[in-house]
């Protein structure tokens, strides 16, 4: 008897023009179009494994080993079903000899390599991974862009996870949701000099749900319809522009500039939704002084922050520049020691090490932009890049063990 | 020998619509109308002295007893000339009986009765006093409204401090600026419940300047037009029909509103401007909180919250409902003992006393909504209400010696 198992994994993504606002809550149908950027698998991912088997008896899906609960019509149900509409109408139904597993129940294990404490939404790699690895099991001739608008629907910003390198989510016209697609823009390959350098920031308060948030935007902000009718639109052109040319220096603009005005209208919201603190209020001093030093050499803009719904910066900069960045950052935001993993041997090998010692600032930096904070404001910093769209794993590497529950339980 | 001499104090305003970006940088004529409360001098007022005189070689200003230059085509030398035309065509051209002083140089000093530390924009009672006491040295027939196109050249909001209540300032549309005035919209005695309780927050960091940083924000923030074009109009008359018809509810959530869109065009500006901290969004969660509970309650919004360019609060609340808010910021901010100033008998006999001893939430408060701060975060609470407009003082009270020196010199 066979088993029907696969397993993938799928990447995060981290945007640079802001998706805030559904027209279509159900359908989760953006209220503007998106782009982002890929970030490396080899060291942030979501790994899933699907498997479908007669003797299970319902869908049962662990999250990090624990049981989540697929609510009916919910997020989790909708993915799932239309990953078995897909198996059935497009591989079942035109090749009778293909085994009806569209009928059997699923397991499905899914880990995230993250911690959920680093504050970075797992949503997106999580769903991507989840239609990645059903997409495999049910060997789905599905573009990642099809696959893109079931993820969509699991979360709004998985769909992007569906592709490798710089990635837009186009709104799309039709209420149906069927052009509201992902698309690459350019592969992981176009511009690999692409880093990132995320700065984990502590908070005391717990923000909004994003998922909340953004509909009391849409119902009582006056300035997100003209963020959406006349701001997105020439962005989104803009900065695909800018990395097909890879003109980084505009691409920084733009980034910091969209980060900005998603906060912007958050804060024009009713009752008014903050994000960042006075850790990320500093850290955008320092990359704003960074940046006028930088263009006042004649050498443009060097590293472009950007911040989710939440108090964490993203830091975007050129290879070349990112020992520089880190550098600067632990000048100001120093580190517990051997807390940095040098994964991409930043300081020579890698591995682990005290960044406080590489602490530095730029020669005619105005230290004054911004106080020193005490170890553990920025509580951690991950150096990754640009990476590549969801793999298929083999099946060592599964997280259902033979008799179909997850290997590890938490 | 005649002494030419005239005293005035001028009071505090704290806008409920934001002024926020300038379309004539020379003549200050804003991009937006606005609207604010006067607040009492009898516990914030700028008093200024003026005296004209033959003997004296160039016109001269004292600022809390240290001299102040008067830049040659700055703003004060502005507002001087303006006066001293005003004086001489619209007073001794007419009657030449008149003495002809406004030939003669004058010496002004200028006094806060509150701590530039207080975070309290000077400029607008200061400008105001100016204007008004150089209106009775020149024994000007003109109104607050023509003397508020003055004053407006000194400091923009400085115009709404010519009118005690609740004072608009119309944009106007004219080049010249001559319909760019204050004008009141309601008396101090239509709603003396106004209350309002200025909170005074420390910032680590100096916010950038209101002046450069509001061209920033005309320049390039893509929300500012919007704001201006479609937002601020219906603003200006809703809360004005508010005020009038002491409708608070409306009023605070117009209030709040405004305030979190002043501070999400600053936001919007490229680099993004910051004038709140993890303090201010504190009492926002504070305030709103109170509110949702009175709101479930059946009563409406009770406090309403607004910046400026700073991370000061000022919390409008009617009368009735001050010494509950008091006590509510007092429970997350606790004061030094004996440092707030009881003007008002909040708490029955007036004086100073120990407001920690009366920190207390309402039931049914969400007490996780902030954390409670050490002391020192808030470092002062400022109660008042809405006031009058400037009054013209006696001799005794003048800040100039028999010399033409200020009294007092720092």
């Amino acid at each position: 008897m066979s088993i029907y198992q696969a397993t993938a994994s799928a990447p995060v993504n981290i945007a640079v023009i802001k998706y805030w606002g559904k027209r279509d809550t159900k359908l989760i149908l953006p209220t503007n179009s998106s782009l982002s950027v890929t970030l490396d698998q080899d060291h942030l991912r979501s790994t899933t494994t699907s498997r479908a088997d007669a003797s299970f008896e319902r869908d049962q899906l662990w999250l990090n080993g624990k049981e989540d609960e697929i609510k009916p019509g919910g997020r989790l149900a909708t993915c799932i079903a239309e990953m078995k509409r897909l198996r059935k109408e497009t591989v079942e139904d035109k090749n009778p000899e293909e085994p009806k597993i569209s009928d059997y129940k699923v397991h499905i294990a899914s880990y995230n390599n993250f911690p959920t404490a680093a504050g970075l939404a797992s949503s997106a790699s999580g769903f991507a991974a989840l239609v990645a690895s059903l997409a495999h099991l049910y060997s789905l001739p599905a573009s990642p862009s099809v696959l893109s608008a079931i993820a969509r629907q699991g979360s709004g910003s998985a769909c992007r996870s569906l592709f490798g390198g710089f990635v837009a989510w186009d709104m799309g016209t039709q209420p149906n949701g069927s052009d509201s697609l992902a698309r690459q823009v350019a592969p992981q390959s176009h511009w690999p000099e692409m880093h990132a350098l995320i700065c984990v920031v502590s908070d005391a308060k717990k923000g909004t749900s994003s998922t909340s948030g953004m509909q009391r935007t849409v119902e009582t902000s006056a300035l997100l319809q003209h963020r959406i009718a006349h701001v997105v639109p020439e962005r989104m052109e803009s900065i695909s522009n800018a990395i097909l040319q890879k003109d980084f220096d505009t691409f920084a603009r733009i980034t910091m500039k969209d980060s900005n005005q998603f906060h912007a209208v958050a804060l024009d919201t009713e009752p008014p939704i903050f994000y960042m603190n006075d850790v990320s209020r500093a850290i955008i001093a320092l990359v704003v002084e960074y940046n006028r030093l930088s263009v006042e050499k004649g050498q443009g803009y060097k590293a472009a922050y950007t911040y989710d719904a939440g108090p964490n910066a993203v830091i975007y900069a050129l290879e070349e520049n990112v020992k520089e960045v880190v550098q600067l950052v632990v000048s100001y935001f120093p580190q517990k020691p051997e807390e940095f993993k040098d994964v991409l041997g930043l300081f020579g090998e890698r591995g682990s090490l005290d960044l406080n010692a590489q602490a530095k600032v730029p020669v005619g930096f105005n230290e004054a932009v911004a106080q020193r904070f005490e170890i553990g404001a920025v509580k951690g910093l991950i150096h990754t890049r640009v990476g590549d769209g969801p793999r298929r794993l083999s099946d060592e590497e599964g997280l259902l063990a033979a008799h179909g529950l997850p290997k590890t339980l938490a």
